[in-house]
């Protein structure tokens, strides 16, 4: 019995909880991976009550998950009560939430889950309930240092069949963006983002497009000089290290079918760069993976939406598609198959091992 | 007979004359409608022996050019010679590629023509020749300016089937983005390209999304307050005149789909959040518009491509689909439909008179 995903139940006030139970009743139809959800069972009971939804909820733990998996949700308590309704989070539901996600890597950790899915998570609600983090993605790479003693420096992908990206600055202004981009930065994203298309992914020599940020990739300098001073010498550097990178390339113009043809991922240099193509291809099924970690994890790319929590119009399949592909990049197969690939390759892939104890830049933090 | 569309010859060095005699040979398979090429007709028969194209070419004013499109390439003479080799240019060919721009104006305000289509032209060769205008949009409002004594605005509108997109902002380096964004350059942009939808498109009240600048539209301040400060009281202003203007809208969710359904033009604040998703969805048959002169005028969207110039292997199909949606813009049916409707609808347009003498914001001009 393959080792199940661990699920976590996110913010109880939106759809996580809605589209875990969908997708659950889907498992046969599309042959899913078995899951956990890490929730308080009576509270998983009640949703499934108001959503009409005949889902039987089984209260094991890890190891009897996947056994369970076909004939009921299997449910791992977090023994904390959580009182907010659909559509009306409240800060009681945080402890809940955090539980959740701490029990879900110390399980990969330990041998029990194969890989973390994470449900949406309110950023607002937690904060006002003291948690400190800028958000889930860094809360995972604290509590991967915290359980392993290593530091890791995470990296946000977006990725569909269609088009993977990773925006080197994420939750940035615009204004803010020249200034906080660097070679240092890019350089060590695109480390990452090769090594773990690699590793996870299988890709032997992967190939990084990476983009300019200015028009026409700054037009030799007549729209911007950000492209020749820190874009091109980051572009350089990759290539010194062996990593197939390409650019900086005219944004505008790496996204169609052809140009997409030419590359496994495209590093952008600001968030809407990165989330415009991949929503406009893909906008159901994209996936959020984080890269960088000792552990794979995945999430669907949308958030709580309160309006619609507990009123069954939730569409889960971008947590379908991210079940997916968790699974996908936990399998043993792949990362065999990685391996045997990597030997049978004479060209050494560079970054092939983590940057322990590397800097996590703010600016890459989702 | 209808009047023919005037075709520019653009940069004769880049691929404009390649073009233009493919989508010639074309004309009774795509029922292309018809058009005169402005350009020296002996290059343009040495053009096309170089392709080995059997295009016989008739030497014809205006008047003559819709009977003779049939069994001929009409060229309507520049007497101006050419010596660019075609993927070498020099400064020899600018007076032809400003002459025919410039004939090309005062035979559609001449009545001879019904509208526009330009070819690239390189910017950096006219530059050498003394050309002081930012572009070719600029020029022809310049033109517009002195042959009516009416000041104009160019707005820049990239249009596919899939998707119609205005960059508020242009070729500005995107650190200069924020700065040069204001209300009202958002606000005079908007009422342009409503005016233009229904005059032109005939579409009775045209729907516009507007961008946010920032990730997520700014996330009420939290991401950059340009999108409170600036976008918001731009929409509120466009929504006060009448005009459906909806936003700030987060740009990276406007583009799938179900998205586009909700809107006929999106107004984006800079070059890449609008040519990205247009360049995504439909690379190879978008087109360039200018909105806002007392004329129609489309251009493929893309450049000389000196690399391919002469060598038969580029690809008419912007050019085609630029024909054919000035054809289609120019057409009375189209502007008699447009009028019929908005008479017919109780909402009044606002904007329905073009802003004479409105000064042309630089940001503006592509």
């Amino acid at each position: 019995m393959s080792r199940p995903l661990a699920l976590t139940i996110g913010e109880p006030a939106g759809i996580g909880p809605d589209i875990a139970l969908s997708a659950w009743q889907r498992r046969a139809e599309l042959s899913l991976p078995p899951f956990y959800l890490l929730a308080d069972p009576a509270f998983v009971a009640r949703r499934a009550t108001r959503l009409r939804l005949d889902v039987p909820i089984a209260t094991v733990e890890p190891p009897a998950a996947a056994a369970a998996f076909a004939t009921a949700l299997p449910v791992v308590p977090i023994d904390l009560d959580v009182t907010g309704e659909p559509g009306r989070p409240d800060a009681s539901s945080a402890p809940a939430a955090i539980a959740a996600i701490r029990r879900a890597v110390a399980d990969v950790l330990g041998g029990s889950a194969c890989a973390i899915v994470t449900n949406p998570v309110a950023k607002s609600v937690l904060y006002r309930s003291g948690f400190a983090e800028p958000g889930h993605t860094e809360f995972l790479a604290t509590l991967v240092e915290e359980m392993t003693g290593t530091a890791a420096q995470p990296v946000m992908m977006l990725w569909s069949p269609e088009l993977a990206v990773v925006p080197v600055t994420i939750h940035l202004p615009l204004a803010q963006v020249p200034a906080r981009l660097s070679t240092e930065l890019i350089v060590a994203t695109g480390k990452i983002v090769a090594h773990d298309l690699t590793r996870r992914f299988g890709i032997v020599r992967p190939r990084l497009a990476i983009a300019g940020l200015n028009p026409h990739a700054g037009e030799e300098g007549a729209l911007g000089e950000e492209d020749g001073a820190i874009v091109a010498p980051a572009v350089a550097r990759l290539r010194a290290e062996g990593i197939d990178a390409q650019g900086p390339r005219p944004a505008d113009t790496m996204f169609h079918a052809a140009a997409r043809a030419s590359y496994d991922a495209a590093l952008c240099m600001y968030h809407d760069q990165a989330l415009i193509p991949i929503k406009t291809l893909a906008f159901d099924h994209a996936v959020n993976v984080t890269l960088g970690l000792p552990l794979v994890r995945t999430s669907p790319d949308h958030g709580t939406a309160f309006d619609i929590a507990g009123t069954g119009r939730a569409d889960p399949s971008s947590l379908i598609a991210a079940l997916r592909l968790a699974a996908r990049l936990a399998a043993p197969a792949a990362a065999a198959a990685a391996t045997a690939a990597a030997a049978a390759d004479a060209t050494p892939i560079a970054g092939a091992s983590r940057p322990a104890g590397a800097t996590r830049p703010t600016a890459a933090r989702p």
